[in-house]
């Protein structure tokens, strides 16, 4: 189990297979994000007919409600939420970190609030994994410390942390079903990351996450980060960019060696009214699309582009209704995964680099002119 | 066009096809009501799958947001919102008197006020009609004036206005792709019930609606009226009863000889959280369903049921997220159009008498016990 296998590489970018005891994964791939147990906006049904193969669920959201035990009793998180394919839960350390109230750290674990009801809870490593046993996904992640990305002192003293709380992590865990990932963390700072990539890999997991990043630092620091992590990763694990990202960092990211990826921002731009095209953003609450016949993006094959208008998409989205939320869900997470299929392909064909630029010298990272 | 074939009868109950240019409606029917031209929290696919044939629009909301001109240069109804089965628009009637705020009404129509922002309109028949035909829907309905069932005075006054309306309502059609229904008005007075009937049979209208119903007296007193008012009908023609209603409302409206029905209570009690079942109602919402592995209801085939607990549902309408309106939506209509689907059966196997009994036998319209 968790074997995986490169089928394809074109420069830095990898094309594989992961091995999950739910299905195989073909990377590159994007992980849709179903914080508390849905991708909001979509049925299960819905979602697997986009071709998403991997979710993420967060372990913080579930442990506070319903609870781990609840969905370990109901079968875990795949019956639970009527997924059936591979499945991805953070370790909460994040969420912790950044959602959190009044949380006190030490060399332990992390006291802190819940942000639902301000009751007191503790996580360490071990209740990390006990909680990520009990939810039962395929991958599961090691308990990190979260420090902003240009705070030297704060990285430096988090890592000896996250360092000590992986191995605690991984002498915690008793399912041989699940996949433990270290988290290489380090901020913005070359050393610290190749301290982290260095001693994480010397544990030898199944894979790799890259932490920290896209919270604070330019695109610029975070693609100069990533290719100072790739080569110190093993080329045989599978490399997880966690909590990225738009279009464009997407493809940034395949082009420097990155093989899993999450991020919340096609569910919840579309949930604010945001469309995600190949030129960029469309705001489709803009009163520029009141009449406008189009779909949201022209020559677009998902079932929102297939059948509707931006006109009627607006008006979902002026009149509040749910499924204006729901078909720029399905816009959106569709063009994720068409962009994670297409590079794929294009890895396999030795097209990748080609297929990189002409997709970024259309993208663009500001609201895009809408096409006609 | 809209040639109304009965094709069982059992008892007062009947079992008919209504031809309309989007399609043959099987009868009896429950049309699912898609106020802003989308029945909250479903997409056209889901309902397509759920079996619904008929859904209605309202002609208030629509005029108000996009526009019935916008509705228009976008293909009309069924284009816009990708319903391509027979739909049905009210005459915007209702919602005057209900919803707009500060009218007065005269014998040429009603000024309003939109209770979007404040802004001044003005709805006659004639108006009423325009819009419907911008919207272009395979029924459309008189406008009407509205009195509360109960108040005589009201009704006696309003009886003269409304069939003054219907009149010109049919004057004022130029599409004869749409079939105008006229409204018996008249509260619970038979005696006004029977000169309201009178009145619009003999404009030939292709099929009469029943209004003023479920908005204040009893269920005896409705029953009674359905009972003074049916014979009254052309049995020829569709007769449908609006704004109507729970299960044991739709049971005892074929009982008396109803064919078509709609009702926002499946979609709106679903997004509050209450689940329709054979039982009577479930407040999915409670702390006894936390931990229940059963789905909503046992036995149901819909797509909720068979995938989903109620403990899952729970969470959902405890995280507030989108997939628990929608699921329970799915379910609720399941159960509407399900019954209606039973119901159409008996009467053509002769067994409805029965059917209704046992159903109502089982029914409770208080809170139900869950089933194990």
């Amino acid at each position: 189990m968790f074997e995986f296998e490169l089928t394809g590489a074109d420069g830095r970018a990898r094309a594989g297979v992961f091995r999950t005891p739910h299905a195989e994964l073909l990377t590159p791939v994007f992980a849709p994000v179903g914080t508390a147990a849905t991708v909001k906006a979509l049925t299960p049904a819905q979602l697997h007919e986009l071709g998403a193969t991997l979710v993420l669920s967060n372990t913080y959201h579930l442990y506070l409600r319903p609870g781990d035990e609840v969905v370990r009793d109901l079968g875990g998180l795949h019956a639970f939420m009527h997924w059936p394919g591979p499945m991805l839960t953070d370790s909460g350390g994040f969420q912790v970190f950044s959602l959190a109230e009044t949380r006190t750290i030490d060399d332990d674990g992390v006291t802190f609030k819940s942000h639902l009801d301000g009751s007191l809870h503790r996580f360490t490593p071990e209740k990390s994994i006990a909680i990520q046993e009990n939810l039962g996904a395929d991958i599961v992640m090691a308990f990190d410390e979260c420090a902003p990305p240009l705070d030297r002192d704060y990285n430096r003293r988090a890592l000896d942390r996250t360092h000590a709380w992986a191995e605690r992590c991984v002498r915690a865990q008793t399912r041989r079903d699940q996949a433990l990932f270290g988290i290489v963390q380090g901020g913005i700072f070359p050393d610290l990351r190749e301290e982290s990539a260095r001693f994480l890999t010397a544990l030898d997991l199944p894979g790799y996450a890259i932490g920290g990043l896209a919270v604070g630092e330019t695109k610029q620091q975070m693609h100069a980060t990533l290719e100072v992590v790739e080569p110190m990763l093993p080329a045989h694990k599978p490399r997880y960019l966690m909590g990225v990202g738009s279009p464009e960092d997407l493809v940034n990211g395949v082009a420097r060696g990155i093989d899993i990826f999450d991020c919340v921002l096609p569910t919840r731009l579309a949930r604010n009214g945001a469309a995600l095209t190949r030129a960029g953003r469309l705001t489709m609450t803009n009163a520029q699309f009141a009449r406008d016949p189009l779909p949201v993006e022209p020559g677009c094959a998902c079932y929102c582009c297939a059948h509707f208008t931006r006109a009627y998409v607006r008006h979902l989205l002026q009149a509040k209704e749910i499924l204006g939320a729901t078909l720029l869900t399905i816009h959106n997470v569709h063009l994720m995964l068409t962009l994670m299929r297409e590079m794929r392909a294009a890895i396999l064909d030795q097209t990748f680099t080609q297929y990189a630029e002409n997709f970024l010298a259309h993208y663009s990272s500001v609201e895009a002119a809408a096409a006609h």
